[in-house]
């Protein structure tokens, strides 16, 4: 592709500008195989995915995999866990065609970016990073790693790899997209004489609030408090039952004062498409019971259509291993080019 | 090869044991290609690393091209002092079809080793370790790079890439071979259930004083002080004239009190392999004058024949490269086998 420098853009990118000239977009997105994706990421960020392969912007999808123990002592059930995070993609309308997915492990020429991109990061601005800090102390480990404060790094070279310029997150992400400006920025100056061999990506913020899970808590892979998307109808339903709520007969969305109670009206909304007042409005007087009932009606059918899709995904013998195998590939190619472009303007390799 | 366990083998190797089996060590050593190397270098490391060639030691050489921007903000003249780096390596004797010569950018399977070895440490491990504290205090810059930091976990990666395990080392990359020992045993029992995937490595302490430059500080290719190996007689004259003494006419060794004098006396004894107190009895009286004379002649005369063989091999076109393109080769193979294993053991790859 021919890279537009767009230096001096905002972090925030518009969606209407998106929308406007996708052509001059490339995402980069992706997801840690720790688990099963659930509806947090339905609505947070997979069906973002979706509109956005739809409107025609090309799209690569990293799996984690090497970022599972950022923040853990084992790797856990990994090969099974980048399975279902593929097949959530899949089934959420990821069309492997359309869309680069692969997995961190099999690009070894992105990963050596991690060295020049280490020499541009200072160890104070990782430090100081909010969100690894978090993610340090939800970690419950007495220390942190060296791959969990350099992470923000291999993210860089993720998005920077494949000269990505749309990064869609949420909040917590966006320090790591500054990271990444700085640099790109950084790199053009420090080692190619102001030379626009990398341009600023810009964050897509996610328009989809952060659900809670049906212990009230943020709604989490590790905490067993997520609707699944490969759940079925009943374990579904079983989920949605025993969700916090209160004992208030009338239903009202006041996210700050019932928070169970506002999570379950807007997971609602956001099936329907309409706004989570609508939803009360319609519950009213019916209570927790109804609305769990109404929620569980419109979550299942929501997922009816994405869960078929999985279920015939899943009974492709290898079509998880060679879709992987097509990005990886497709990756490589794109990582050694910029690989070599970063070493040319190093002076490193040609000797 | 077949890996020997060496659990529970002490940090620090003895020579004798080397000398009595070879065939149970595999070397890593290398190079930061900065500049051309001096006569600290060639009795400090290059007489050792032939030594350990000659006993039938399998060693790989790294020339450790990223790290030439861990300390400072430009990569310099990279690709002619990665040639100068492997010129003096061959002069002093090292022979490519014995010792795998290869850089750092060539090999990404090699590099890719930093994100699972990165888990295995600690930030306050990487912050405690006292060579990266001095260099980052040496570097002059107001802040230390990721790279910096990291470095220690980059030359774990060398070391276990090739499951080296005898490292020569002067006393400041001790911490090092200690964090690549760590690494290996924590590799192990994380994420191999115990299997010996790794070997402790041990460091093979230089037999040779720390050389001081002709300014008296430590001799150092950035410093402009040091006799290179690829000067000339008369610029290797013009150097050591140039040194620091004092008025005193009587020669001694005395390194704390005559630190300029002992170390020209140091660098007679090493070429003449005599004891230093035995130069500074054959200077006796002669002043500092008599010393220089004495020193020049004598390294001119240890270097002759190694500048003899520099020029020739110079004088190969295209000898370098394609020894580095042979090198990286044979690197990337082993390389790719430990990355395979290692993913083999955390469960990553196969998809």
């Amino acid at each position: 592709m021919t890279l537009t420098t767009t230096l001096d853009t905002p972090l925030l990118a518009d969606p209407a500008d998106v929308a406007a000239d996708p052509s001059r977009y490339r995402v980069l997105t992706g997801d840690r195989p720790t688990g099963p994706l659930h509806l947090g990421h339905y609505f947070g960020t997979l069906l973002n995915r979706v509109r956005l392969q739809r409107q025609g912007v090309e799209t690569f999808l990293v799996v984690a995999d090497y970022q599972v123990i950022t923040d853990r002592l084992s790797p856990g059930e990994i090969a099974a866990n980048v399975r279902e995070v593929v097949l959530d993609n899949l089934a959420a309308g990821i069309d492997p065609d359309r869309t680069t997915v692969f997995a961190h492990s099999a690009v070894p020429a992105l990963n050596q970016l991690m060295l020049p991109f280490l020499s541009l990061t200072t160890v104070a601005e990782l430090q100081r990073n909010p969100t690894v800090k978090d993610e340090a102390a939800a970690s419950g480990l007495a220390s942190i790693s060296g791959l969990l404060l350099t992470y923000p790094v291999h993210q860089a070279a993720d998005i920077l790899f494949c000269h990505g310029n749309l990064v869609p997150v949420g909040d917590d992400q966006l320090p790591h997209v500054e990271q990444t400006r700085t640099i790109a920025r950084r790199f053009n100056e420090r080692y190619a004489g102001g030379r626009a061999v990398f341009r600023e990506p810009q964050a897509l913020l996610s328009p989809a609030p952060r659900l809670l899970g049906v212990d009230g808590r943020k709604m989490s892979k590790s905490r067993g408090n997520a609707i699944a998307l490969k759940a079925t109808a009943d374990e579904t339903a079983r989920l949605i039952r025993r969700s916090v709520t209160d004992a208030r007969r009338d239903i009202t969305y006041d996210p700050a004062g019932r928070p169970g109670v506002s999570s379950l009206v807007e997971i609602a909304a956001l099936c329907l498409g309409v706004a989570p007042d609508e939803v009360a409005a319609q519950v009213g007087s019916g209570g927790s019971a109804m609305l769990k009932a109404l929620v569980t009606e419109v979550v299942n059918e929501e997922l009816r259509p994405v869960r078929e899709r999985r279920a015939a995904f899943a009974a492709e013998p290898g079509l998880v291993g060679s879709l992987l195998a097509d990005g990886a590939e497709r990756a490589t190619a794109l990582a050694e080019s910029t690989l070599a472009d970063v070493q040319d303007a190093l002076g490193m390799g040609a000797y």
